[in-house]
């Protein structure tokens, strides 16, 4: 189990293989087996097979062309909108359309969705994350039909590998990330010890001189991750959550 | 694999065998084999085993006693204070001061803390997730002295169980939270299928007597998530984003 996890490879070239509902399911509930916040299961899980209808995400997804070519897209989704209903049917007052609600079930929708990862892995299927969902929440909002309290939080496409890749994704030193009792702030000679390894691999340097630029952390600044991107994207993200009902 | 998310139980009490640092380094590497956002892992995770500082740490997660219980208290952060130092080290203008980019780390930190949990669940250790990370944040950044741009997202506490409950928590049946194709809104009859199997728990029924409430919603609303603390744990919420550097 643990080697799964570290042996974990994003894949985003799936066969024409279909996924039977047997296997959808058992990795479906593997999800909904996670932690979640006083047990209120307060996600919903969208399961997209429909041509159609994943042709219609792929826009909302910057065309990512695993949206298309994956038998499946789950979009996990917060939703307040189920418990709400059956809070009114039992004469109780909810009070979820605040940020604090929004964040602890996300974090949920966000378990649920790491459990369907590692059980869909554990079946032989291949997934790959879409982190685009927040960035153009409102077309997913539309094309799904997500009520009020109900809101896309991140994205899965499911299906057996056509490819897999041969390398793993390099990671930052274990004892870059992590931290002993307290956060031990980081010194210039840290950062450069913490970083060396990925701005050392060919592939990266190759990035760097591709892009007409200097150094890795320009690419992700000045290219990949923008200062500009970001900050329209925030825009249309909070008026998403008020949209939907979470910020006034 | 898929059988030990499937049989998943929070585990409250811990023995007081320690966890060796192998066993929790091997759990730490899981986690940040997680996907994340352009591979940027901008998240931290501090590791608290001493017992003062968990005790510190204890009334910002309201006292639940598996803070100074458990041998290890883990906190994932969202971390854009290291990439921003590399950032600045590598004459890059990092812009990730926002709430999307807040959003994008914050699902990266907690689809690393699913792994650790997986991991530390298939080594033998019990977990259990503190959702009032998020509550009391100010406080938690103030104890582990987290820098501007970062901020505490999810909580696990981790240790070898000393008792394991009996029962697994219940959960909605799977067709109550999967859709096909899109969002399916619920009706009534619908919402009273789906929640009857909980309603109709001695334990639940026990919960709505022993609170003197008529319905078990009731017991969520009016008692354990009230309007009132999610309203004024939303402001704090706000303010400690502000504060750390993600909304203006």
């Amino acid at each position: 189990m643990l080697n799964q996890l570290i042996r974990h490879k994003t894949i985003r070239k799936y066969s024409d293989r279909p996924i039977s509902e047997q296997t959808l399911n058992r990795c479906l509930t593997a999800a909904t087996r996670a932690s979640n916040t006083g047990n209120m299961q307060t996600y919903s899980i969208v399961v997209t097979l429909d041509n159609d209808i994943k042709h219609a995400l792929a826009p909302a997804h910057f065309n990512q062309p695993m949206v298309e070519q994956a038998p499946a897209v789950l979009t996990f989704c917060i939703d307040f909108n189920r418990f709400d209903k059956w809070c009114d049917l039992r004469h109780a007052q909810p009070g979820f359309d605040n940020i604090l609600s929004f964040s602890s079930a996300a974090i949920d929708a966000v378990l649920a969705a790491q459990n369907f990862a590692i059980a869909a892995e554990s079946e032989g299927l291949g997934i790959c994350y879409l982190g685009t969902t927040t960035y153009n929440a409102m077309d997913i909002i539309r094309i799904l039909k997500l009520p009020k309290m109900v809101f896309p939080i991140t994205t899965i496409t499911a299906g057996y590998p056509a490819e897999v890749p041969t390398h793993q994704e390099d990671r930052l030193p274990l004892d870059g990330v992590c931290h002993h009792e307290i956060y031990e702030d980081y010194d210039a000679k840290e950062i450069e010890r913490i970083y060396s390894y990925k701005e050392s691999l060919p592939t990266n340097q190759q990035f760097v001189r591709e892009n007409g630029k200097e150094t890795l952390a320009q690419v992700f600044t000045d290219i990949r991750y923008t200062k500009k991107d970001a900050e329209n994207f925030s825009k249309t993200f909070l008026e998403a959550l008020r949209h939907q009902g979470f910020l006034k």
